[in-house]
């Protein structure tokens, strides 16, 4: 048994929620702010069968890693000076996954 | 020194935290939600001796363990059509305790 | 790798991350509660390197050591009967730290 801490970004966390229930893996979300990933992250712990490690990391890969996105005009600013007239790419994403052994575990 | 992490469902995390206390055991909780107990969970993180481990896990089994509980009539519904006129019998409690080695323990 | 798990005191908390970042190492904060040192409390998760275990906790210990302050007369009371005309030196400060062996750091 190992406990896998999950540092994500909020905007991945229902998406990695949803693949985790899905996959029949049992988590809990702690609520956590700043550090790791800027603002705005959610940590998970998720309790998971040594054999089954690699399996929800590709999970968080999959539906956490970073990447970029395109974001709309409209997002840029409230300044007219210095609106784009085109999408523009912006980083997104990434997690922090710490995997700790865990000598006992007990389900009451 | 390990650190217990246990996560239990916020109705039972007020007994829990009252028999720790009760007992000298020092413990923080953070806010969690969903995942292994439904909604509405907390995460007790609690600091013991080796040799309290077992004791730790006894006092969160008692306070916290999976039992059902008499359901006043009243909380079934709105409506009256599915009115039951006698009390019933939900599950409530539970809880998932991950035992984690400790290399190091400081206390400033 | 190590994952250090610091419980401090909020007051104490905007300090330990200053401090962190000024450095370079990497942490997330948990909205925690209680326990170990009272209410108001903060719970970091500091990811770092077996070799710098003791840079992190000799931070720790600067930031956040148990210390007394000097609380301004107008702190003590709303009764003017107990009313002290001089400050009056309280304890603040202190942390609790467990630190984790880590089996797998991913950095996705
Ligand atoms: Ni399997
Ligand atoms: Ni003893
Ligand atoms: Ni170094």
């Amino acid at each position: 048994m190992k406990l896998v801490v999950a540092v994500v970004q909020d905007k991945d966390s229902h998406a990695l929620a949803q693949a985790l229930i899905a996959k029949g893996y049992r988590a809990t979300k702690l609520a956590s702010t700043g550090g790791f990933l800027r603002s705005g992250n959610t940590t998970f712990l998720i309790g998971v069968d040594d054999a089954h490690v690699d399996a929800v990391l590709a999970l968080i890969e999959e539906t956490c890693r970073r990447r970029t996105q395109l974001a709309p005009p409209s997002a840029m600013s409230g300044e007219t000076e210095s609106f784009a007239p085109y999408p523009v790419e912006v980083p997104v994403g990434g997690a922090t996954v710490f995997v700790l052994p865990v000598d006992r575990f007990v389900h009451l």
